[in-house]
């Protein structure tokens, strides 16, 4: 396809896709003509990767680059390789401890796998360090609330992995992680509207509602 | 207990207690002389919600007023009182539209409650646009997996609401919607890296790793 088709078919400007093209974050493409090059599929789903994590989750565009770089060369390891691609989302904890006891002994009450090189393990320490200061409850019974429920999601998550060759893999991964987090939290607040929208009608939310309200 | 603790049990600096207080954000404390005041339990409460709004979440002042205005002030209606203050939280969608038959579709397929004035319907059509132009997989049996794990971690967090007064209604909305959403992301990476870790160890991953990769 024309550069023109690429920027049409994936919503991103010309300037902006001149501008990856530049920044080598998006290969040439192949030139049929001095003034004409082809892009194909690859291209489009390069593009739409970028555009995805720079303008839809608003990645600086060195985060973006790290993530490229990890799909380009992946690392030997695999499981060091998603970790570090999942690493370069928000939210960026700043952090060189080497030890995270609250997240730690969470993680450990839940049976999950505690790994402080893993970026989520300081963002799971943030988060609980907010619970606590805001005096809201971050017991495991409560917790376990949540990790059971991701638990059966990213099993269903994962199950096309095992067959996909490194880099297909790692760009289903970062993309999956960040543009099923805004879903998920919008469908927990839709969940709870839901939920009270439903007692309302049925009279449930008013008859409890104390008189001096 | 006088400012300088309820600077210290909220790890607010005393500056900026002052300053929310002179913005009409914090109630001032009940004079015992003329250079010093008395703060209670409910000062800290509210600070803490300030807090977690505007330090940890990051959310400009001005939303946060909105919040404070709703739990001082709820409408008649607990539905709408709500849903106002849980759409003062981010993400923000700019968006003056009657309609979002994307979501709509979406949230009558998973048979939740389809209200456009409530914000996470924008949301969710935001959040399920990126999805479509990032070639992602934003059909209903796709989408279900989400929100039946959402109705089921709402129903939990629901359930003491019911005999709350209004007010700390409003705060208990907010504060949970805001302060979860992170412990729950930050969850399901760790899910994710758990179960690829025990994956990795079980010889799973690399016996189906394609031999070019």
């Amino acid at each position: 396809m024309k550069m023109s088709e690429l920027s049409e078919r994936s919503g991103v400007p010309v300037a902006t896709v001149k501008f990856y093209i530049r920044e080598g974050m998006l290969p040439r493409g192949e030139a049929i003509s001095t003034t004409r090059a082809e892009y194909g599929d690859e291209h489009l789903a390069r593009l739409r990767l970028i555009a995805a994590l720079a303008d839809v989750r608003g990645l600086p565009l060195s985060r973006v680059r790290d993530i490229l770089e990890l799909i380009d060369a992946p690392y030997d390891d695999p499981i060091a390789t998603l970790g570090s691609a999942v690493g370069a989302l928000p939210p960026y904890v700043e952090s060189d401890r080497q030890d995270f006891p609250r997240a730690r002994e969470a993680i450990e009450a839940l049976g999950l796998t505690y790994d402080p090189d893993f970026t989520a393990v300081a963002q799971l320490d943030d988060a609980l360090q907010a619970l606590e200061a805001a005096g809201l409850d971050a017991a495991p019974s409560v917790l376990r609330r949540y990790s059971d429920a991701m638990l059966r999601i990213a099993a269903d998550e994962l199950a096309p992995m095992p067959g996909m060759p490194r880099p297909e893999a790692v760009s289903y991964a970062v993309l999956g992680t960040a543009l099923y987090e805004p879903v998920m939290l919008a469908l927990r607040r839709l969940a709870h509207h839901h939920l009270l929208v439903t007692a309302m009608d049925e009279g449930r939310l008013s008859e409890e509602k104390p008189a001096s309200v």
